[in-house]
């Protein structure tokens, strides 16, 4: 190429750029060299370094969450969108928006079977609303400019652009123009009008709020409808970012268990679903129904997740005539708790203390009830969830969200064996000087595991059960492992002590690291 | 069904145990608890709890490398997979015999789209050689039998076996029988005579070892045929276990580098592959050939990496009228370093001191050049490299050769960069008590990288290129991470007391880690 001539790579991140991508979270290796000297060309975009994929695309998670715009991942060839893959299951079923920029071998290299030459298309398949692989350093900035269109597109989706190597190092015609983002469709013909009927009748209803509707307009539209129908407001089990705190409407969160998640929506004429699909159990279990609602629950979709949940839902108050103010939760704060530390005395913990506008990350797994129930009346904050199951995001979904939220405290709530999978987040938290407070509830075991065993119909727990269960020998000792990553990091055992660290964390900025021993 | 029956699940772990499975590299979730239930039924399989599923496949590939029979993983739906998949790449690459168990959500509820559903084959696809998802729990044993003859088929091979939780729960037939495994092919006919013809015609020539070529009776055969005709004995880059050491016959390594690989291979009238296949770049670079040997180099393929190298070997040997006795390398244990430290210094301290029979595990990236120069003629060791070139496989192959060898010391030589993608491994070596010695070259950077950028023809390195490159700032401390994880650490900054801690290491029973300051 001549000398001047931008390379393909440089019009891949300019396009980006124009598109909206402000960060872009990075773990690159040779075929992204190209890619990697642009970002020193395209300042607008920030490089933010992790020592692991799957903290890059948990964090683009967690920025995307919050921001609302995609970021970038740069990621090596297959094994690093492999490495990547669990956090972006994750977003996908968060409908994150995010883009995925992937290296490959140059175009002649790929079909010579060198070490790293593998199959992208399949791994990214699972986890990607769109995917294309470039052709060359010309088409690059078109490819680059549909990728981040689709990750705006229909509310948040995940785009994955594999760039091969020579498609970076040679000359482009520059930059691509952004390209029209899809908005979420409309609700469907008639949805509003049935569940104004449905709401209408009187008879016990509830609405089921996932998505866009866990938010802003939209769950202060469903707080006016709940209101004015006495219709129940019920959310998502794991929601991707939820509204909630003192000033805030609030909804009942579904319960994780399935026994309980059908209590909890015994009894309804009609189950509204808004944002979100209709609600089916986590695992299923021997003898026990996948779907949650009565069998004779209406099940309306006023808007799936890939609709305008607040479109619809403000259509459906208006419809109603239900009042312009939507009732709010109260202020709560619990007494500080004293004594034995446990989820519970965490929970009360937190909500006294919680900055107002924190940004609370929940992967706190068998302690996240208790959390969730001392916190409803807290300071306002938004509450991000494990939406997808695979545990190992809360590091970095806490990580991304403090990048894209550099105003706001984070609070990570983890447990000990979710905290294993992605632990060195906490080194990319100290590089970039990130306010997320990580609390670790540590209590040696994969808590969850022990518990599901005998609900799944299996014997008594054995000696080869129990050593997959209990991570305990040895002990992890989380304040050294976050110190070797350059976090502060303090122990509480008890609840005084936990109130104690926990109030000078939030006080400090930075990151810091509490190993709750519960 | 019956209480007495025997479930799904011990169905499929009583038929991997028949076909030869002893080891079970687990982390498990709740689809897999029948699974789970199982292995206190069956204990001729020894779990091994992983924190992180990269450190159950690379432990699956260090294990399968040194045992020479599979290992099995266990693995929690689409995401567990994903979280294993670089490591699966490299024993992809490295044609290891693994199973892995993949559980799924029950049949009926996979199609609701819960939380953790995703396309499991579609990550599998690309890391497998074998693969199905069971039907039924009366048919999950056949499929096991057909995963394990899979693995242990055609020299190695990776096989993927989903079970569904009602395949796991609901009662079986019992275990079903262990099945033929298809042996590597013989090489093609005349590809014996070929190569005899070509070593004969006393023109310039090289053996390229790979696989199965690079170790016992294959490799011996080789130095036989080196000696008789005066070709050169060259291995891959990155063998997955290499012989190597005094009393062992010597090759050469395939240098990394491009430009020095196309050296080493000049001049060459006749390339005969063995156990591999032709040789290729490991990237590709603007205007550079990806293809090594010089263009008028005949390259004879004599076995290729399914094919039955030593006996072709063997026979060409034979062909040839070659003495009976291999040429070894003799013993040459340099001086104790002194002073600085750095590659050089670690490899002359490692030759020193390395022990009989030991493995070596080799993904010192920048460093590794230095120190296979300085260990050709230590003690007898296998060396085993990162064959698929997914950084973040030391510590996990390391910990698998250790349950594999428990009578073998197990040296492992890994960059800081690359220790951080898998570093949960030092806890399962702590839990399992393993004989490894971890030795981490601390450069402070990803230097492969920084080099890199150059060669491809970037531009000089700005800013945001040193931020990716540089991994110092925070500074890693590994002692402190690795007593986090309940492993004795020690940091060395010069020769002399690398040496004393390297001593020490490797004469304590169970995981030590030094952090060598270079």
């Amino acid at each position: 190429m001549a000398a001047s001539a931008m390379t393909g790579a440089e019009s891949v991140l300019r396009t980006l750029s124009a598109g909206g991508v402000q960060a872009c979270f990075a773990n690159p290796g040779t075929s992204e060299m190209h890619l990697v000297a642009a970002l020193d060309r395209v300042p607008e975009v920030r490089p933010v370094l992790a020592l692991f994929e799957g903290v890059a695309s948990g964090s683009a998670d967690g920025y995307g969450r919050m921001a609302g715009i995609p970021a970038a991942t740069l990621l090596h060839l297959g094994p690093g969108l492999g490495n990547a893959f669990a956090n972006l299951h994750n977003a996908y079923k968060a409908r994150t928006p995010i883009v995925n920029v992937v290296g490959d071998h140059a175009v002649l290299h790929a079909p010579l079977n060198a070490p790293l030459a593998s199959d992208i298309a399949s791994i990214a398949r699972p986890v990607s609303d769109w995917y294309a692989s470039t052709r060359d350093a010309r088409s690059a900035a078109t490819d680059a400019a549909e990728a981040v269109a689709a990750a705006r597109s229909r509310g948040g989706q995940i785009a994955t652009l594999v760039v091969p190597a020579d498609a970076g190092w040679e000359a482009s015609d520059g930059p691509a123009c952004a390209l029209p983002v899809v908005p979420p469709a409309p609700a469907p013909d008639g949805a509003v009008e049935a569940a104004a009927r449905a709401l209408g009748s009187g008879r016990p209803a509830a609405l089921l709020l996932g998505g866009a509707a866990t938010r802003g307009p939209a769950l202060r539209a469903a707080a006016r409808i709940a209101a004015a129908t006495g219709a129940r407001l019920i959310h998502d089990t794991f929601p991707s970012r939820l509204e909630r705190g003192a000033g805030i409407p609030r909804a009942e969160p579904l319960p994780y268990l399935t026994e309980m998640a059908t209590e909890a929506l015994a009894g309804l004429d009609h189950l509204i679903v808004c944002g979100t699909q209709a609600p089916v159990a986590f695992f299923a279990y021997p003898g026990r129904p996948s779907r949650l609602p009565d069998p004779d629950t209406a099940v309306d979709v006023l808007a799936g997740p890939r609709e305008d949940a607040a479109a619809a839902l403000e259509a459906l108050a208006d419809a109603l005539g239900a009042s312009a103010e939507a009732p709010v939760a109260d202020a709560a704060r619990p007494e500080l708790p004293a004594g034995a530390l446990d989820a519970a005395a965490i929970g009360a913990a937190v909500a006294a203390l919680l900055p107002e506008g924190a940004i609370v990350v929940d992967e706190s797994v068998t302690g996240s009830a208790a959390i969730v129930q001392a916190t409803a009346g807290a300071a306002p904050h938004d509450w991000l969830a494990l939406t997808g199951g695979a545990i190992g995001q809360g590091l970095p979904v806490a990580t991304g969200a403090a990048v894209a939220c550099p105003g706001r405290p984070v609070l990570s709530l983890e447990g000990d064996g979710s905290a294993m999978y992605t632990i060195q987040s906490l080194w990319t938290q100290a590089r970039e000087s990130l306010d997320v407070t990580t609390v670790i509830l540590a209590n040696r075991s994969y808590a969850i595991l022990d518990f599901e065993l005998s609900r799944v119909g299996a014997e008594a727990r054995g000696p080869a059960a129990a050593e997959l269960f209990g991570i305990g020998r040895p002990d992890l000792d989380f304040v050294a492992l976050a110190r070797s990553m350059g976090v502060p990091g303090r122990r509480a055992e008890d609840a005084e002590t936990f109130t104690a660290v926990l109030r000078e964390a939030l006080a400090e900025p930075g990151p810091r690291l509490i190993e709750a021993r519960i």
